[in-house]
């Protein structure tokens, strides 16, 4: 990591998922202090145990319940399952205050993955938005990777399409993106959400067409 | 073109503009008869004058009003700009009957182009169907296309991705895309649309940060 970057505490709220782990295994290695949150703190440490044996001695992983997780946090990222994101969103309101908050949810309808359905705030990302409030910068990113891909090595073949609210907000999470392996860009305000979530069912559906896990997309005509 | 799909005789709404131009220029080259609608008949001589001089002698090119040219057509094409789309199709809602529309509006907002801004119906496309009612299936796509590199020969580096009312509607335009030059993917439902016409504000906003015309989109991981 280039030196003049800052090593962050990132929080993973719901941390002991595939997404969560995921970003967790790209983020320690790059250098940041990854704090794994769950709602039981004995389910953290087993999740921090086994990322523990796939990363380089040192590395740094702690294992909290996710408001103390989110306490200790520079940045905060949000990895549960849409039908937990309001309750956990309500549950952390006061520890989320001040700080960003990455919301990679995707409110997929369990029953047709395949057909974009948002929230009436207009996507997931909007939704975390109006519970949170303004003492809150939301920002949506990552929905679009394949996360079995994230805890292998090479590189991934997806871009990260990043928007929220506050440009500055948007570029610490760029270089987040970045730091994950990944090429990221910056899309605009949170109200274009509802593109980045909802070409995950888009995805999905080509991936069931291919029959394929690793559908994903690249931003073209642009020098990287 | 592969010989045994069929010439089809596309009407071009509103084909006097620079999308209407660019798709015309690009079918007439792969054999299919295009009649460009205007709501004034001189003006769509006008374009069939200008692109006839493009294109190789033989091309069918016809001129007609909207309404003609969308009554003798097998498959209209609407690229009209966002602020006469429900007028136009109020209009020709008689003549579309029994047809397919291909809907390549993106209702941006003037004043505000790089945020996603959808009507009440959720996206262009699903307007139109509302309007159009059953008896025409709507199709989105061709949104994310540079429209000034259509009138160049060389090839576009940005896929279509094509959702609407109907797996065989969509299919037919899929050869459509593929007769254009083009790679098309199959994005499902109508209810997908927002996605689509909602990329091109997030398109709009990394041309204008890295000052290019030519952002698209390529979906990875599935072998072509």
């Amino acid at each position: 990591m280039d030196s003049s970057r800052k090593i962050m505490k990132i929080a993973i709220i719901g941390g002991t998922g595939k997404e969560g782990r995921g970003l967790a295994y790209r983020w320690a290695q790059a250098g940041h202090h990854i704090l794994i949150g769950s709602r039981m703190r004995e389910k953290a440490q087993s999740a921090v145990d086994d990322l523990k044996t796939l990363l380089p001695e040192g590395s740094l992983l702690e294992a909290l319940e996710n408001s103390a997780a989110v306490e200790k946090c520079d940045i905060a990222v949000l990895t549960v399952p849409y039908s937990a994101h309001r309750e956990t969103l309500d549950l952390l309101k006061e520890n989320l205050k001040g700080k960003i908050l990455i919301d990679v949810t995707v409110p997929l309808n369990p029953t047709k993955v395949t057909r974009v359905s948002m929230p009436k705030e207009g996507s997931a990302a909007q939704e975390a938005q109006a519970i949170l409030g303004e003492d809150t910068s939301v920002v949506a990113a990552f929905q679009n990777i394949s996360y079995e891909n994230l805890m292998k090595n090479s590189p991934l073949d997806c871009d990260v399409l990043v928007c929220g609210s506050g440009k500055e907000a948007r570029q610490i999470v760029l270089s987040l993106v970045e730091d994950a392996g990944l090429i990221g860009w910056d899309a605009g305000v949170i109200n274009n959400a509802v593109v980045v979530e909802g070409l995950t069912s888009i995805l999905i559906g080509l991936n069931i067409q291919h029959k394929v896990y690793s559908a994903g997309i690249r931003i073209t005509g642009i020098n990287r």
